[in-house]
């Protein structure tokens, strides 16, 4: 990888991340670079003040404790403070049903803090955002849209797990029409000269105006429903549910929903190396008895959530500064 | 405007602010001097260590994202923590139902932190909280009672955008029997040389208990139920939101629902310099083509609730330092 | 009481605080010596950095605001910072309610924090947490299992309140079946020369499983379901409250409910010097009226939880510096 540059650095300050399709291959790389620094500093329990006295908006209209502890830890661990909305699933809470009032509330904070950490069920509320927002905006998930700082992780997980993605399988497996995570990765995935098999039953296939765009970038693609298959294929096996609340009919559902379930019995079909990923939760996907594999890297993956937000924070605040003094 | 004196400034030391009552013309101005202070050090980005170990209750029982959003950044800018409450519309959660247990949930937290700040749906719980606990309590809201901050923030922003208060007209309009804000508002207005309009539908008329009180303080007042004349003549129009859910008669809000919407056609209409101002969230009272118009000031308003809040959280916490070091 | 060395401090290091009968007598003097000196620095204002930069995941899976704004500030007055999931009563919030997925939020969550403090309505969930995370892990309450730092600052308090807690008569009164508190503190109650009262309605009598143990242990044990008989014997009434919810047999509890409420016209029948205690929240097992009563301790035995809970974070993670620098 190449050196981390001021210069490379500061292309980030006050940009919104909002989606994987922004990123060039040098951009992913500093902020690779950025995160791998900031992953030293935790594990030399460096106390750091790159965002002291700086606030972090931290609005989930959406449940999600994970990555909403995730970025909020990452803002702690950089020295600064955060303002938080956490939503329950069946909130009806105050103002935030209406897109209207969406966008006045991000004006409002866009006042106050010094960055927007936003996730909704509602596609482009990101988008809502970064238009009334002037300070940074970083998508934390939007419906079935774009999840990028999951699709960033997974990346950084698959280069420190494997010693970079250029050469790689990656099957894609379950859910791969209403998963955003998936939909974010392979984004990323077609900025290296990676192979994709996108297993899943059909009627959860990628949808095709992914795919599409996918082929003219060029990105190498299989497309199959047989699970076992593709994990016997690929590198990195990248898991996600399928969840019986996608499915108009409950027949089709019953009929698929055991196909795409990993138990340790499957592992021995591998590549040799070959990982496991999954962004979490997991329900019965993962069966408890994969977790003992050596390439079980699903909570290695999601400690890398860290380091990887942190480095998002510090790079649009314009604040990289590994700083170990006030 | 007077100086800013040690004195004045200590005044306000461990003082409850419950209303808008209790406020002097001259203790507003203290206020709004500190607060002004305050603007200057966060445009300047300066790190503030006023409350710096400090803690700020922050107990919401009912929803109120923007002004618990508002407050904890204030105490997060001057360098202080946050320990939340911030309960659903519809929550049954524990201890917060019955009065004497509010009282025992605020003697409790007086032994934790250094000032409530807290908001309920029940009027007079504010005052149930100033007599629990020793330490300063801020109300942000007590059912259809006060909402001081708020109030605060609407002179301070006529301030700062009209130069002054005395000899403005100010048309309070919408639902002034049950707006908090505008009870509240009405109080500080009579501290001024002031005309104000009332402009509402008659079921939703300012409670004669205020308009009575008013008077004898000498308050000029004209009442209307024409929003569109009411517009017409003042120099701050204050807008609040007509809420179906007020209305016991169902037909009688379909045939005041209208009646007091404005859109950017009603701007040509209004005095040269006027400025419109809302305590949010707005629904459609306030049609978007009207966020265009110069004089649309209650962005710039919300922005305003920052150093308002930080004034009155350093005041009665006797913590006004401006201070930039630990 | 001994004094505190440094070696005693160090045993605490990397414990999980998960039940009561993990201590000893020599570790409850350790923590409460640590708690006093605490209280001293509270007193003195003293602004401390004994947890700078360290985070605390602070996980309410069960509403339980003043054990949780106790823990936060606790966090907050030594120096650190805190990520919390509050999670409402009704909730069906994500990914919590599944042992499998609770156990896998805790990997997670030890990949980002110092410690953990959690609190689940299910019996066994704080050792979930301490098989599943390497940093510490202190149960705020697990179901109707232990609650050991309410029992610490229970204890804490009798000795402030009565110089010691030998040569007592301790009388734990009203639902000793369900109460987790009750459960918590007879084990530390085992510890000394005590005598325990317990005193309940026989359908809410303290579970045979605890009193065999505690027989074992050689503690004195009377047990009666005359409450104010049991008022008149003890130096040391521990209230706790009859909860309708607890009844299968609703004629069964309307028999009992009003037994065991507590009137400030049954103080004068206490013992000289004998005090009250209570968990909180009360409802009306104690009335109002008995507030003004010298030796009603509950609302000061609530404000020991703070230096108690600051003595617990600040001994497991191993911090205890009382550092009023950086």
């Amino acid at each position: 990888m190449p050196e981390l540059s001021q210069a490379k650095i500061n292309a980030f300050h006050g940009i919104d991340i909002l989606n994987a399709a922004q990123f060039t291959k040098e951009n992913l790389e500093t902020l690779f670079l950025v995160a791998k620094e900031y992953e030293k500093c935790l594990k030399e329990k460096k106390r750091l003040y790159d965002m002291d006295g700086k606030v972090m908006a931290s609005l989930f209209f959406e449940p999600s404790t994970r990555t909403r502890l995730s970025f909020e830890t990452a803002m702690y661990r950089l020295g600064g403070n955060v303002i938080t909305v956490a939503e329950a699933a069946d909130s009806k809470t105050s103002s935030t049903s209406k897109g209207e009032t969406l966008r006045d509330s991000f004006i409002m904070v866009d006042a106050y803090a010094d960055l927007i950490v936003t996730r909704s069920s509602e596609k482009g509320s990101a988008q809502i955002a970064a238009d009334a927002a002037k300070i940074p905006v970083l998508n934390a998930g939007d419906g079935i849209g774009q999840h990028p700082s999951q699709a960033l992780l997974d990346i950084y997980t698959i280069i420190k797990e494997k010693g970079g993605v250029d050469g790689l399988s990656v099957a894609l497996c379950g859910d791969l029409k209403n998963g955003r995570t998936v939909h974010s990765l392979i984004d990323f995935l077609s900025l290296y000269k990676t192979k994709v098999i996108l297993a899943s039953p059909e009627v959860l296939a990628m949808p095709q105006e992914i795919t599409t765009k996918m082929q003219a970038k060029g990105l190498e693609m299989e497309v199959t429903n047989n699970f076992k298959y593709a994990c016997t294929k690929a590198d990195v096996i990248y898991m996600t549910r399928v969840q019986r609340e996608r499915f108009e009919d409950l027949a089709q559902y019953e009929k698929v929903k055991d196909d795409f379930i990993m138990n340790g019995s499957m592992v021995k079909d591998f590549k040799p190396g070959a990982i496991i990923l999954h962004p979490f939760p997991r329900l019965n996907e993962i069966a408890l008895d994969v977790d003992a594999y050596e390439g079980a890297a699903y909570f290695r993956q999601a400690a890398n959530g860290l380091p990887v937000r942190m480095a998002m924070i510090a790079l649009v605040t314009g604040n990289v500064k590994f700083a170990t003094k006030i």
